[in-house]
């Protein structure tokens, strides 16, 4: 039968709901065949038989009705009541990239126009954007992803089927079966944290990484850009930082030119940049460019010339924070920062005669993490001022500071029962939380690590419905000690892939011989796209990784 | 006084064993200077402060008298009394390595033959070739190994420099102090295994590798080509093998003339090339190609239809090794061979009525090491009749197989204490030992676990000197389960480097905080020659790796 009929469009659905989620033109391409009914499909239901798809999408339905696709009459075009089309460059952008995963780039060359088009061949994707605000020039955002998260518009979505369900058949033809998907992702942050402090990431790396974490719906790159080793953040309006605290001041720095190409390569792909100006610990490198930012230790009596965290009994620092926020506000779009607050060492504020004398003012005896929660609540007060919503790393919460309701509290520490504690506690005082405890893909050991990261949950823990309601999703850290432009890629994936699909698909996604089976196909699917990622166990890809 | 005087010559003295070494030339650069003697040089002691030095040489001498060299008049060239010169093809593939190393290659056009040379500048390499027989075009062996490791030629080694100790001052000028090193080998056999078949290793791979070795001082490739995954080497003899047991007959295997490339590059760079033919456990995939080979195993009274081990008890497995041996015996010009003979896995054996009626007749009652004894002992004859000396895995000694006393033992199991003991009991036997246990790289965890590496030592255990003597050397191993094109490279570097500096360099250069200070930019060197080594920690290159 599939042999006979001919089959002219392919048609993608989509609620184009505040930026096009690159995820969406992925795996949704809605195969609207006009001679056809479901019924006469003939689906079949092939339960382990998601080949390739990752993540899971929430509704899979496969067919044997196949077709073919050709490179030369192939056309991805806007459908006729597609509220975006021609003149929306993020779309136009997506589908080159899209053809070329099809493809390939040698094969863009090869047009034919005046072709005949064979039996059984799919000629056109029609993209049909749903959503009245196509917003094709601003920001992807957490509001967006959540309005998404409740898409199932199945009723746009018929016999969808996506790139991800190109194979090619015995005689190396481009082929798709006739497919039904509906999908929403399970959460709104999905993740990736990237360390650009311990060692500098040349920005190859991060938009290779940033195309990777499309091809796995990952919608968040936390960038922890600064930290204690080195600033390369390039800031206008305080050069210095970098100039004196990067490890190079133009060769290991980060322009403004460069963090702009960054946010709007991510952007195409519907990925939030969501940076991180963690203090007031990890600040080492900050001090070298602004004198007194930083507490100077004392050894006895005198001071012993190392420094501590940030200062926070001077009125200079809470200036310089209200300049420095200002800045990064402005220059990341995204509606939320990440305030870090994590790992605050007391010994060196302890040892200061001014800061003890402070603590003595303020009535804080020897409550160390009353000071913190002072510096805190000042510095939260700021990024306040400047229409930012603020992520921070559980201790803030745990040292007791005052939040604002809308807070995202994100947790990273302790065994599996402590962090499903933090996640009770944290949603039963009314905050939103993101998890990354058993996400800390840095941590490295011998074996299949991925299926302890695939099996966490963060819904797993005890708590009421609305308290699970609580958990907007998690991020994948990759903390970068051990970690730069020679092994990040591989070490990542599909590593993260597996925290990808836990994030996006259904809670009972679980078969992990399942998983196993697609992830393996598609860790060879990064691994055709030039992206080194590394193998789950012994195994071959048709295509083996170029580099080395 | 380094700005004055005008020196024209360095000087390299080998003593060229069998086969020019590219360890010798790497880092042995007889500083030949007419005006100046030792006393004027200013010799200053700078304990700490070898530099880049990887591995560090037996004794090292460093000066403050700089030279300058230039891409445009810099030299190498054959010295007037060294017994090979122009025509000697493996010495010219060296001199062009080391001037790219030293200058890059986009600068090797800029040749300048009119150039006057300034003050300070060095213009000449002189090689210096002492061995009567220079063997230009033999292979390196464990001999040739042997005779360097006594090299303390000092008398022809003045103010020697390395290529290693070229730097750019702070004009970025290429730069050289004069430095008197004598060095030699401490172990004679200094290896890496890789593995070919869990993951098939493209060939642009296993040359990086080999680059990479070179730059380490590693000196033997233990290609590791075959196993129970896939069968990559296409034998000319028995091409079914190949055929049915490569992951894929084309694209996934090693013709003859690849091999032949790889044992070639391998030569240039002073290393051995040593095959594994692991038998008569992992060899799921020598049956595939070759029927009968393996032991059926029995499901109760039936064949299960799944194969066990190699079947020891037919004579048509004998003459399949036969000549299979004598292909490899042809193939690969090394003096040794890898037999395998490790975790033998006797249910199948034990399953099988044919099998358990043979040990009946021999006497070997329910003892299935004697079953596997008796097949060893059988190949060992046949590999001895192709005039291949043998290395096989710990097992084989353990369970008492007669073996030739040229026999290499090769330690692999147990924890520290179990392998010193093993160490102890085979050279006490008289036989001579690799130890690879404390060394398998393929063991990730997370941290700087080089250290532990770096901190083994292969003459650590209860023993006489005549048995220390017996230790040979060692090979750090990198198992292919979790390994291949992707992220091989960097899993293996600098982790390997800790190992080959544990091999050449002498038994008290244990500092480990001078280990890392040196590993750490010899690190960044192979970076800035394209290998993807990863980081120790912390930290950056001036140039960092260039890929994702």
């Amino acid at each position: 039968m599939s042999t006979t009929l001919k089959f002219t469009a392919l048609l993608l659905a989509l609620s184009l709901c505040r930026g096009l989620r690159h995820d969406y033109i992925d795996n949704y391409i809605d195969n609207y065949i006009d001679e056809v009914t479901e019924e006469e499909a003939e689906l079949v239901a092939q339960p382990s038989k998601y080949g390739s798809l990752w993540p899971l999408p929430q509704k899979v339905q496969l067919s044997e009705v196949s077709f073919k696709l050709t490179s030369s009459s192939f056309r991805i075009v806007d459908a006729k009541d597609s509220t975006a089309g021609p003149s929306c460059s993020l779309l136009q952008d997506a589908y080159r990239r899209y053809y070329e995963y099809m493809f390939g780039i040698a094969k863009r060359q090869q047009l034919n126009k005046g072709r005949r088009t064979g039996p059984s061949e799919l000629t056109e994707l029609q993209v049909w954007i749903t959503s009245p605000d196509s917003e094709c020039d601003s920001y992807p955002s957490l509001t967006s992803d959540e309005s998404c998260e409740s898409l199932p518009h199945s009723y746009h979505l018929h016999r969808v089927a996506g790139i991800q369900l190109v194979y090619e058949d015995e005689y190396g033809a481009k082929s798709i079966n006739s497919t039904t998907i509906s999908d929403f992702p399970r959460f709104a942050h999905r993740g990736i944290l990237l360390d650009s402090s311990r060692h500098f990431l040349p920005i190859k790396v991060i938009l290779a990484n940033l195309e990777t974490m499309a091809m796995n719906k990952i919608n968040v790159f936390h960038w922890h850009i600064v930290d204690d080793q080195s600033f390369p953040y390039l800031s206008r309006t305080f050069p210095q930082l970098s100039q004196q605290g990067a490890y190079h001041p133009y060769t290991h720095v980060y322009t403004p030119a460069d963090v702009k190409m960054v946010i709007e390569f991510a952007r195409l792909r519907g990925i939030r940049v969501i940076p991180e100006f963690d203090t007031p610990g990890h600040t080492q490198s900050w001090g070298k460019g602004q004198p007194d930012l930083l507490t100077p230790c004392y050894s006895g009596s005198k001071p012993s010339g190392t420094f501590g965290p940030v200062n926070p009994i001077l009125n200079t620092t809470y200036d310089f924070m209200s300049q420095f926020f200002k800045e990064i506000s402005a220059v990341f779009p995204d509606a939320y920062v990440h305030l870090g607050g994590d790992e605050v060492d007391f010994t060196c504020w302890k040892s200061n005669p001014d800061i003890q004398k402070f603590m003595d003012q303020q009535g804080f005896g020897q409550d160390y993490s009353k000071l913190e929660s002072f510096y805190i609540q000042k510095l939260l007060d700021i990024v306040t001022t400047t229409e930012k919503g603020y992520t921070i790393w559980q201790e803030v919460f745990d040292n007791g500071v005052k939040l604002k309701p809308d807070t995202l509290i994100h947790v990273w520490k302790g065994n599996q029962q402590q962090y499903q504690n933090e996640m009770a506690n944290v949603t039963s005082s009314g905050y939103r939380t993101l998890l990354s405890t058993p996400w800390y893909l840095n941590r490295i050991s011998y074996g299949q690590d991925w299926q302890g990261h695939y099996k966490a949950d963060p819904q797993d823990f005890k708590g009421t419905e609305a308290q699970k309601k609580l958990v907007i999703g998690g991020e994948a850290c990759l903390w970068g000690e051990y970690v730069d432009a020679t092994n990040l890629t591989p070490r990542l994936w599909p590593r993260a892939s597996a925290v990808a699909e836990r994030l996006w698909s259904a809670k009972d996604v679980t078969d992990i011989n399942d998983a196993f089976s697609r992830l393996s196909v598609h860790r060879c699917r990064m691994v055709d796209r030039g992206i080194p990622a590394e193998p789950l166990f012994s195994s071959y890809c048709p295509h083996e990784y170029k580099g080395i």
